[in-house]
């Protein structure tokens, strides 16, 4: 068994056995594979895709690349959610507070802004002293004492998915379904969970952008998760439009409090509740999803889920006043309004050019080492299906450099689309399964 | 302009501009296109394709990577020939004194044996003595004085085809139309050479086993050559059987002094002259091929081509002593028949198995850096169309070393197939054409 060999076999799209791809990922690790023959495979596995047997068997692989977490001490099911990504995606800090309140345990590993999407972990930094690196221990007595932590991943899980990834991102082999499922499943067990809801986004702020493509990714990811004993339901969702108003890591963590105490966007408070439905259903607290749904909207009416929100913070060292006041919040020094040129219906608000109009005002990065300015950001005052009269502003841009400012603008009117009769909306959620 | 955005549009099947292929092939000679990178290209360039366009920008590309050796102080058009390899395939050594002998000047650089097939710098320095490496200096003086050198490639010429072939071999990309195009024809119009003769090998001993890829290839390289403004003439020949009886390489050497004195095998004889005469016609001596051949012909009966061949020996500081008696070339210490087992016809003597053969008697190399033995080899005595009786013998296996005889037996019993009736013979010559 050589590298050359696999490599030849993939190419000729033949079917990789166990072996072969662990010989290839060990030896990558080993160093006996090398960078060059990586990514030659990688580009060869993107062409000529994968059957559901090798995507598990490279997913299992991975996995066991590096340590897999053991939460068995703690009571309870383990339950965590992951989303492909989108624009204004901020699902994640409302969803555990819920969840936990509802009794299930919530190990939540998230990541970092890259590209046109934000990300969890720069969200949570906006809060002063929030932690997002807490120690093996700690996150043990977290879990045990309010059943969620929200933190950024260690080195020590799934390390070769690391390096391909590295690889993936510089040589145009990111966008493959197999590659994309491994990444993620083999990352998700590693954690020790029970039970994965993956939020699979689709529209043009999503990776995937069309609802077939992305079917098929929550096929796939659904389908390994079963093969390694992991339940999992899969929710496609729209990202066609930013999800709520806010977009920005401050503006964002302060929509979050607002949906905490029932008050936010619709959409945004909709989806959040359906995925926390999903997971305390997984967890098995309930028989019925209808019955987690009811269970899940009560932890908020009852002010559960923001006190589980408020405990997260304080038990990570962050500010738990920004609960009460988001003035704490980082600001930007400028606010300026975008004012519709016409009058009509909005029909477009389109995900991927907000989303780069607010990495533009410096809310996200292009590199992993890039700095980011918690501050600035989007708030859209019109959505999709909003009626609009000339000279009112469809949104406000939050913004502390003056030339990131002329960067954004044409992007943020290029997204938006006003006709003068309305669209049929899009739905929110377009498919929900299981496997 | 980034390396990932080139391959990505060639993964997608996209059309690369020249600005992108010199972009990238110059940033991987100044390091700032890595070796991951380059093998991602060439695998997406391997499972897409090349248009012809790119592949004229690829080679011219290679071409400038390194010095384009400047022979216009040498009279008379230059001309070279280049296989694709093949088993027992030694025209190269027939062919230069042939033409140079004719008037045409052979400026010819050859390789060394990779795989299953034999390199001519190999065969040559079976002899005792033999200088494959002559100063820059020398060559020009010989080439001036008896209008012919065979000679080792310099590592200046097309620096980048080294560095992209050492990938490709070891990432499954070699076998590419495109790619083995602008890697011969970049190196060979880096010589400087008005007119080129191409031979494609075809069958199971070929690069390319089939007609259609041979042709395909063939074409390629036609193209190429025509839009670089160097001539070209393409001569398909078969490579099912090995060419001549002699595989390995004093053996070769041996057979080559015989045909020079047109006592070789009928096959060996014919497609040297056929070759020949094409080079001669190239190099505008005579105004048809028909009389090229005449000519060719007349220098072997004369012994024009044979007094040549010494001359070249002679002024590359080996023994011409060669040429009176071939007993001084390497021998080996053992030479053990293979009987056939049944009576009949010979229908099959595979070129593949019988090379593989040859290399595990130590006459080849798998890698690089492999030592080679010039004395060991096949010498066959019935090929395909031939009558044998049960306990007639097949071939000679001339050996050294017990362990690889005993690998050696099995592949050449596998390589013959003996049947009743006799097969139709193939063509030696499948195609010739121009563009």
């Amino acid at each position: 068994m050589t590298p050359r060999h696999i490599i030849q076999k993939k190419r000729d799209g033949g079917i990789l056995t166990d072996d072969e791809i662990a010989f290839f990922l060990r030896g990558f690790m080993d160093s006996l594979v090398t960078d060059y023959h990586m990514s030659a495979l990688l580009m060869a596995i993107y062409l000529r895709g994968m059957t559901k047997g090798e995507t598990l068997a490279l997913t299992r692989e991975m996995r066991d690349s590096g340590k897999v977490l053991d939460l068995s001490s703690i009571p309870g099911k383990k339950v965590d959610k992951h989303s492909t990504g989108g624009v204004g995606d901020k699902t994640s800090l409302i969803i555990a507070p819920i969840v936990a309140a509802c009794g299930v345990v919530v190990p939540m590993i998230t990541g970092r802004a890259l590209g046109h999407t934000g990300g969890t972990l720069d969200k949570l930094q906006s809060i002063p002293g929030f932690d997002p690196h807490p120690t093996p221990l700690r996150i043990v007595a977290q879990l045990r004492e309010i059943g969620a932590v929200i933190m950024g991943q260690t080195d020590d899980i799934a390390p070769v998915d690391r390096r391909m990834y590295a690889l993936r991102d510089v040589t145009g082999t990111v966008e493959s379904i197999p590659l994309i499922t491994a990444s993620i499943v083999s990352k998700k067990v590693a954690e020790g969970i029970d039970g994965l809801v993956m939020d699979v986004k689709t529209g043009s702020g999503a990776f995937m952008p069309d609802l077939k493509t992305s079917s098929a990714l929550g096929e796939s990811i659904a389908d390994v998760c079963r093969k390694l004993r992991t339940k999992s339901v899969v929710v496609i969702s729209d990202m066609d439009q930013p999800l709520g108003k806010a977009i920005g890591n401050a503006l964002e963590v302060q929509e979050c409090i607002e949906c905490l105490n029932g008050k936010g966007p619709a959409d945004l408070q909709e989806l959040s509740i359906v995925l926390s439905a999903h997971m305390i259903h997984l967890g098995g607290r309930v028989r019925t999803v209808a019955q987690a749904e009811k269970m899940a909207r009560e932890s908020i009416l009852k002010g559960d889920a923001a006190k589980r929100f408020r405990e997260i913070i304080r038990m990570q060292g962050g500010s738990e006043h920004v609960m009460d006041d988001s003035s704490i919040l980082p600001k930007a020094g400028h606010v300026q309004p975008v004012k519709s040129a016409v009058s009509g219906f909005v029909t477009r608000c389109d995900a991927k050019r907000i989303g780069l109009a607010s990495n533009a005002l410096g809310a996200g990065r292009l590199k992993v080492d890039d700095a980011i300015d918690p501050a600035v950001g989007i708030r859209l005052l019109k959505k999709v299906g909003d009626k609009v009269t000339r000279g009112e502003p469809l949104c406000e841009v939050h913004w502390n450099d003056e030339s990131s400012l002329r960067d954004a603008l044409p992007l943020i009117k290029e997204a938006y689309e006003i006709k003068s009769r309305a669209a049929k909306p899009r739905p929110l959620i377009h498919r929900v399964f299981t496997k």
